[in-house]
């Protein structure tokens, strides 16, 4: 089983950008944790980061073609980018959305998620083991 | 350690109401899923179910005191109950909401979650699932 | 044919509470002519009446069962019990939806019924009558 | 006792236009429906139907003051037609407003009423018998 | 192939009303435009104004019948007639919403277009070569 | 000068219609009222009343051309037709709109004039002498 | 019979700001204007201006009980102070508001009035003829 | 007199429940202040609290008919309840809204009060005096 | 300890405007209960009322230094006035804000209070009874 | 004649992408017909697609100066991208907007074309067919 | 050169008003800072403050006719002022809005600037430098 | 000291695009002018420009860290980016916001800034010259 990882936007700083919402752990710690969690599943992970919204969108076209499900952390974006759910809608894979954060509780304009519309579930809140319990979930279904 | 685990309007009818939403799985398969699960984590889950308001929120008051964290799905309530919300909040616990269909691709007044602004984080769209994906989290906290 | 008949907050004092707009009689009297033009059409009816919306959500589930239809007048909570709404349309059963009060006709947050998408129709502002129109409605179905 | 039963825009075409929103009765059913309900109940039935709002305010003005009763569906001039609601309080009849479908469940624009303003009250989604509950109604009133 | 072409209120007036908006060609100057295309396209033209809601609605409804196609500009009535909307979606005929000016550079008002969501498409701000344009895509579909 | 008096929807039924709000002067009395001022003044006055919005914007198409102002109280009109704003703004006459009452302190849906975007000016509440007091206006001007 | 005639913020300045709006009269002109037709009316006009809606105030009350009629032009005020339009509604005094431009053709802001609320009626765009047609009203009255 | 103290959702955990924003005092505290207070002043004080708002709607029913005024918190039920609110207005009791806090300066959902349209008056934020002043008030009153 | 007293605008005709909202007492009264009562406080009461925002934005800045405590009356600048809640806040005194009518069920202008946020509390609807009641509060405190 | 044809996010995946609303022609179907009917055309054809907003706004600057028109299926830009209609307008070319689906009939977020206020015109729901309807209408003009 | 300097309500209390906001220089700091840099850039500098909005357009009306600039920091008038932006645009002066703190980082009334559509530009957020940097720019201008 | 001066999309073409809002003046030109004034103030000032938001945030992480200030105009990303405005608060860079033209007064998208909840500061529609004026505040700051 292979798993598209996908983050957006700023989150190639996490770690050092805003700690005490984001906690301490960096990217690159992330996606050694869901790669390892990953083998331990028996699914091959593909972690890739981008601040740019299109080379997400070119990313789940070429990349989520030979993916069996892909996990995306779409940042700010996921509050305003409609292309960014029609990419996700159209990849035809279960999507899973996480954030790091619970948007709920903080400014309203993080309160609508477009993306999420286009995803089978969502977490937010939970931290990085966000990333983990969607893993766990895709490969579980 | 010991997890509350409530249910809200409606979901006692888990399996039969709209399973195409819903899915097929009863309240009591929630129930058993979630508290054998507690037993391989160690935890003690108790599991209460209403539709009533005031009984959510009499339970957090008086079990959410005996517990270390609240695992909730608020049914509907989710998306009008400020008394609710405002009793989450003031239980001091680790609370994670969860809810079966992903409300972010629902009806508009589903994308509201008025409780999750009390919560640590939300599980959405992951079907009985993510009662057990938050109680994970919960114990690895 | 088994009808139940809700009536939902405040309609306990139908005939003492605002007469000017409810009239006069009084709930006792609404279930006996309904129950009398029941017998007539030959239909069992089950009148119930609660302020707690729990307690409707949890007729609905225990007595909704059991009837072939449902006529249900949510007073004040057909405004905004997304609760309400999600367990007449899990009941699987027709609803009639009765306001004795012109509800479009008053304050605008009366003009909003949330409960009446899950319903087959809507009668509003006939009075008492309005109950007894439901009630042949369901009958000739 | 006379009453003047009318219909709005695009109701010629009943039977017709969306039969499974609308059903298969043409209007002329309807009329024949309501014209011999009214026989028995001993009332004389005026009928009329049109697609121009000015033409139905011209009725309720003309034909209106020598009725005792106005049952009027106004199609989707309901939404929006001030123009129409003026009419109909100024006619000083009582009027019964009635949609076949229910328009609390379709689309957000149908969920305004602003004609029933200027109602007794309002049958919604309770088909063409909705014309004969409303009929039955202002004959015992 | 028969098509009708049905222009709303106002545009009796094209040509004098707003040149600057709508440009110095006349209704007549339209049909005749329309009209010749279709000849060299093998279609029945049959056009048709009226400022009056009603009688838009009474000719989609009786013509429309006979009709393989509808090209319409409603004119001001886009932005605000339901009654219009339901009979174009009530005519089971492909619609073509033409509109001369572009709406969406012109007060926020016009950039609600209610009858457009009846229509198969949309084209606005080609002057009068919409109708051209429509009338092609008609023919070839 | 030549003068077109337009009256809109339901005010043929001037001085019976809730006078309480409108008074008890006819449109009869009005239209007296203003004609006799006219003769006064030097002008013809031409009044016509209809409840249709298209035969008003026929009017204004037809007699609009051959008058050098329009004085027009567009009823319920006023505050939803854009089709009538677009004629009166087409007709590049100047118009003046007059509203028996003051719409301005009426129901919310009142207090917006979309038609008198399209006038040089407007006149509320001050009764049947708005009339005279635009005809004089207009004379003046 | 003495008529209190009020001028809000920046009409001081009439005749120099915005002539393109407002006209080249100056506030004297005004005066002059309503003062002269106010001797041919038999009435004694007092006519205050000031930019500060306290003093406003302070004049409906003071000045306002020794008047028949106020006529006043609130200029911007008149979209947003309440305060105000208390101090009208609270003189008891019939009031006529006056604008110069026809504010429903100007600003969103300018479309709404609160005063206005206040007032028996409203004059709007008639140029400074406004204050003298009002002045004619208010003596017939 | 007989005085009905009612208080609403989450007020049972006064005192524990965030004391930055509701003071140190409990329930117990409140209630024994009131009663305390209601002694000197000559008046039976009869205090209940739930968290349910049926349970609220059924003691404004029963102990309300007894009682010569209400006192309620109706905590967050406040900013939603229209059952609640029909509830007291139809007790035809004079009614005190008391909230601890400051609603005005706190989240934006809790600047609305759709119960206090019910209610002669509302003092907030001044504590649990707000309590003694309402009692205070309907004593003298 | 040293109370300051303000009144906005139009509370200097209290008794005379709208006596069915207001009562009957003047403001004259008002500040001899008030002051009266702050003798037996042992209060000093310093009482002053303007139409002006700005004066009493002045009277703050200067009165408002050598005061214990603020209680204010804004009238209908509680509505809108963002440089008198300024004011207020930036006092650093204690602010009690009064209403004598119960705004919340009046005209939902009256619903907004922008000058609350800047203050420990609010009393609505207990007529001139409302400034004592502040009074004993803020001497209490 | 030399027309820039421009496809933005998710117009690659044209034909595998939700077909039942898209259509099964791929993006180089689509730029092959354009490309053909500009030859019979005499115009020269530049097709460019990409994911990234930033790419479009680069080519619009770099390539639309030596263009002489440009075709642009923003795709869900069109609803956010204010830069994008900034680049569009300042390109000082004549634009003509396509959406192959007829936006005003699906989700509400398609209403809004934002990009359409910097286009002469628009065509919508006309399919692939809608490019070749532009080009046609760019090279006549 | 002569500059007028305004500053609107609250701002003499600068340096004690909430100086985490607003910083601990005065309003005669500030002036004193102003008039220094003017001396040097050969500048006539006229500073004025005053709590009332109606001082501001008296000083706009006297002091801005003899004035080359001006310079203004309205206070929270900015956010609700029309008269006060009708003033500035009517005074035919260049003007710069300055506010010491960065409005659109505060609440959200505070981010509608109204008067700044009066102004040439607006300058938020760099302290007391601003009015300093809005000097140097219409003395260079 | 270093300075990031960053433009966002359409700032390419400054000069060329629209002058008469913009100016005359190129990018190049602005570039040079902050450079050389960056010079006599002692300051690195290096400058980029992309139409990419995610180049643009790029930018912001790797060039912002080696910054001590940054510079930016982001064009209409300012009205939408959440993603910009979340890089730009995690630089922890003090950030100034320039806009060439007052996007006040322009169309109401451009009244919402987003992206300067993250700036200090704010300066709008003071041409090219802001620019300047924000580097000499930075560097004096």
């Amino acid at each position: 089983m292979k798993i598209l990882v996908l983050n957006g936007p700023n989150l190639s700083r996490l770690g050092q950008r805003e700690p005490e919402i984001y906690g301490t752990q960096t990217l690159a710690d992330v996606e050694q944790l869901v790669t390892e969690r990953g083998k331990t599943l028996g699914c091959t992970i593909r972690c890739l980061q981008s601040n740019h919204e299109g080379q997400l969108i070119d990313w789940i076209e070429r990349e989520g073609q030979a993916s069996d499900a892909i996990i995306i952390n779409p940042g700010a974006l996921a509050h305003t980018s409609y292309a960014l759910a029609d990419a996700l809608r159209g990849s035809g894979k279960p999507v899973i959305e996480v954030h790091i954060s619970n948007v709920h509780r903080r400014e309203p304009f993080r309160h609508q998620l477009v993306t999420a519309a286009s995803a089978v579930g969502v977490i937010t809140g939970l931290g990085v083991q966000g990333y983990v319990l969607a893993l766990e979930f895709v490969t579980k279904r």
